[in-house]
């Protein structure tokens, strides 16, 4: 399976075109769209999130990952494999999440170009075709680098902020539910906000932490907008957690 | 074929993560996404909706339709047959105007769980495996209840009012039109709204409805964004209708 | 291959329906979305851009294009073969660009009609079916025309303004890049624009203009918005191309 994540964003011809590439030269490969809102010129937080999303595609998917604010200038084209899965993209940070979880993740910085290369969009032009490749188990004219050298590679592996807002407002952290225990309180945008198991449990126009479906910590509010009543949005900073009974305005 | 009717939104990694569960369980077996906007939170709305969508799907579709507030609260998982498809989606009224319209339809509860069930997002977790099971003809663990025991068995067949604005502005409304003679005026927002047969034939700036391609009563305004003239938007009853020669604003 | 481009917009059912249809008629064949922001109501625009998005479909790739205000009304269906691919819509100038540029493109009228049509989704009952055929090298009833009768015939072959605003705010010209020397400045919104080869050599905050990845001069703003900044939007005529050294606001 191929699959996209980009910050192409909805609409625009950029993820038709770069379908067309997958597609046409990987055939009988299904291409699935996993997000083209991935968050914008930020391979921080879209790496953060890209490894909380990668469990439900098969291993052997081939991710094409392309959140790319540098695209046409120095930095290097590269693919990653890692947790069974592979991953085409700029070595920009975006592909850092998901090689440190891995010991055993191989980094390779590719050499071949294509013969028609556009300044701006290596999406269609250059990682599509590798990717295609890769997904055919074709080789690609590449050399091994050692995970060390990835740009990226001495960030944090958990990210105690907001890395994406969704539709509905909810916030969705770069923190690892599984390292945060249910009694504990949140502390975001001014609130102290304790954990509820889902919507259905937590109070209407109230906001709550839960562990999404992800396995990140989310903050929401049912019936509501949490991005709106918090007045937070992307990059906005957990500034504690501390026990339950404080939950509600501070 | 398999087809996704949600209300996950367009952007997030949402629409992406089912697509991959229902591509990696049914191999080979289409994929489409029929709509990831469907009336939020609204189950009435949306599975009135959701009714005079299916005509397109040939017989033997499998629909996964999430339109579910409730979700890990304790509302039942269950499959529809109807009109010859297979609905498959929350027992919370979504899937009530489907079931009322086919005499011969077989509701059952979904007994199967699976291994891993976020809290969160069922869609992915259960009812994309139940769907790709199905659409493989293979059996589900489940039992058969009767239809007068769902959850909107008994909410009225036709939604006198707008379940759906389209992001022209456009009011559908959830009347078939067929029910509604086209010499007749409907009374909406302070408004006496003539019928047209086509947006060319209607006067720019000016609303008027007409049969939409799905068969419902539609509000619109040629160059124009009816919501806005009108200021009404989900939910807005339409509070009369009458005899044409009362066109304009009322 | 087939594709869609459309100005359906990227919500409610209209895409999923427009698939469903293809590939149920055409089964094996892959359905790629190009663009369901096509420019609304507007084919002169929209067919300015098509011409400009083609390359990346392989020859005998089926284009279903819906950009349609009169649907319903007199104008005719048509497909066009050009370029090596088919383009199936609406006689309304949407296909005069494609068409225009191939000296050998043929032009024909559908004459075939489906058993159900509806006033308003031609795109679903008309288009779709005989694309569908097209792809299957099935024969569709239909009479060749002289491609100068084609609706659009005698617009311009380059649209000196802006027919595509992308969702960064960056301004799409009709353009050709390739006639625009790089030491052009471009007067725009009363902005002198002069050239840089990618965004990561542009000035944060400034405006420049590059040639982009469909070969059509853009206008953008790195780390900023375009479309805001200059207060330009679509249709915004460029009004003078003259030579370097006059950057910055005019």
């Amino acid at each position: 399976m191929l699959v996209t994540y980009t910050d192409f964003g909805l609409t625009g011809p950029y993820t038709g075109q770069l379908e067309a590439v997958l597609r046409q030269l990987a055939p009988g490969v299904p291409v699935v769209h996993l997000q083209a809102d991935a968050p914008a010129f930020n391979p921080r937080a879209a790496g953060c999130l890209l490894k909380s999303l990668v469990t439900p595609f098969a291993p052997g998917s081939v991710l094409v990952c392309v959140v790319d604010p540098g695209v046409g200038t120095a930095r290097d084209p590269i693919w990653v494999h890692a947790h069974g899965r592979i991953f085409v993209g700029p070595d920009n940070g975006l592909l850092a999440a998901v090689t440190r979880d891995d010991p055993d993740a191989q980094v390779h910085r590719i050499l071949w170009r294509p013969p028609q290369l556009s300044n701006s969009f290596h999406g269609r032009d250059l990682f599509a075709p590798v990717a295609a490749a890769l997904a055919k188990g074709e080789a690609v004219a590449s050399e091994c680098v050692t995970p060390e050298r990835l740009c990226g590679a001495d960030w944090p592996a958990e990210l105690s902020e907001v890395i994406y807002v969704d539709v509905y407002g909810n916030l969705v952290t770069g923190l690892p539910a599984q390292a945060v225990p249910s009694e504990s309180v949140l502390n975001l945008g001014g609130w102290s906000i304790a954990h509820r198991r889902v919507f259905g449990e937590a109070v209407p126009g109230e906001p709550f932490w839960y562990a999404n479906s992800m396995g990140l910590v989310e903050v929401a509010v049912p019936q509501g907008n949490a991005a709106d009543l918090l007045k937070v949005g992307m990059g906005a900073v957990i500034e504690g957690i501390g026990s339950e009974g404080r939950g509600g305005a501070a």
